[in-house]
């Protein structure tokens, strides 16, 4: 059994976890094994970007242990809520899907409640479910070939950029007349931005 | 002029950005003046989180230097186009919002150029932008008190996790008789997931 994440041990990448992530969360824990699977099953000398279906804890693994960020745009999270990570070549579209697989989590008591929330906070603690991860490692997961639409993925340009009459800040002129905050704010409350 | 960026040197920034998003980019060092600036404005001993209104760059600035990431949902990008970026008080949902100034940024030539694509990426290099953003430091920020409205940064619950019928995988039931993927995938050519 491998527990070496790319070139982590187990424990360094707990700890790898913590500085960036704050607690040891299992969806990142998992989340190392996805990703080594994920390289190990691609060629090896691609460049891949990176999909993650889920918002929770998985886009930090990619983030630790890929060149690929949310703010350098290979990574994109598109929240489906499915526990899932892609790399794909970049060139191709092609790439690896690796998932959390309900069936294979099955004889794993503690990660088994932590996927399903069948116990409460109280009644798991992260030592007890990361020490069945680290026994588990990647045999709970299932790979898959898969090719992204291109669209899908797409890199979007943010073409001219100008300034906002209203609030006079930098924004992309595709946008419309003024900046998407200036058009209709749902993000601050009325009187406090400008 | 303070050069700091938090507990860094601009040199050491330089290569904490360089490991986690590969290039210095301009976004990311000026994102760290700006999370340095939001951090001193606001009081010392209160839990924040983190709105980015841009997916480009200033995402990683704030990975970088705050314990908020996407993966732990301390951050979210909430992507307006706007180069900004806002920490406020969990608990009141008051903050500081700071962004790229485009008056103040008028006598810089080269990050002015670089901000609004007045020149191409090769009639600029990252180096001569970065010495500019150096020497500005903080001097381009504005920075503004903000308030949340609470609804556009409510953390979204899961919900209870079943099985989908269909692929097999876990999903949160709130999305329907199936998960988001199979009920109309966008995102993989249909002959390649299941």
């Amino acid at each position: 059994m491998n527990t070496h994440i790319l070139e982590y041990t187990f424990e360094e990448f707990i700890e790898v976890i913590k500085k960036f992530h704050g607690a040891p969360a299992p969806g990142v824990v998992i989340g190392g094994f996805m990703v080594d699977t994920a390289i190990r099953s691609l060629p090896n000398d691609i460049l891949y970007d990176a999909v993650c279906e889920t918002r929770s804890c998985l886009p930090d693994a990619i983030q630790l242990l890929t060149p690929c960020t949310v703010g350098n745009g290979w990574l994109k999270v598109i929240h489906l809520g499915l526990f899932a990570l892609t790399l794909y070549d970049k060139s191709t579209y092609k790439g690896v899907r690796v998932f959390l697989d309900p069936k294979k989590v099955e004889p794993w008591q503690e990660i088994k409640a932590w996927y399903f929330k069948l116990k409460t906070k109280k009644e798991q603690t992260l030592e007890g479910i990361n020490k069945e991860i680290k026994e588990a490692g990647a045999s709970i997961l299932t790979v898959q070939k898969v090719e992204l639409r291109p669209e899908a993925v797409e890199k979007k340009h943010k073409g001219k950029i100008g300034v906002c009459p209203t609030c006079r800040e930098a924004y992309p002129l595709n946008d419309g007349a003024t900046c998407l905050l200036c058009q209709g704010n749902t993000l601050y409350t009325q009187e406090s931005r400008m």
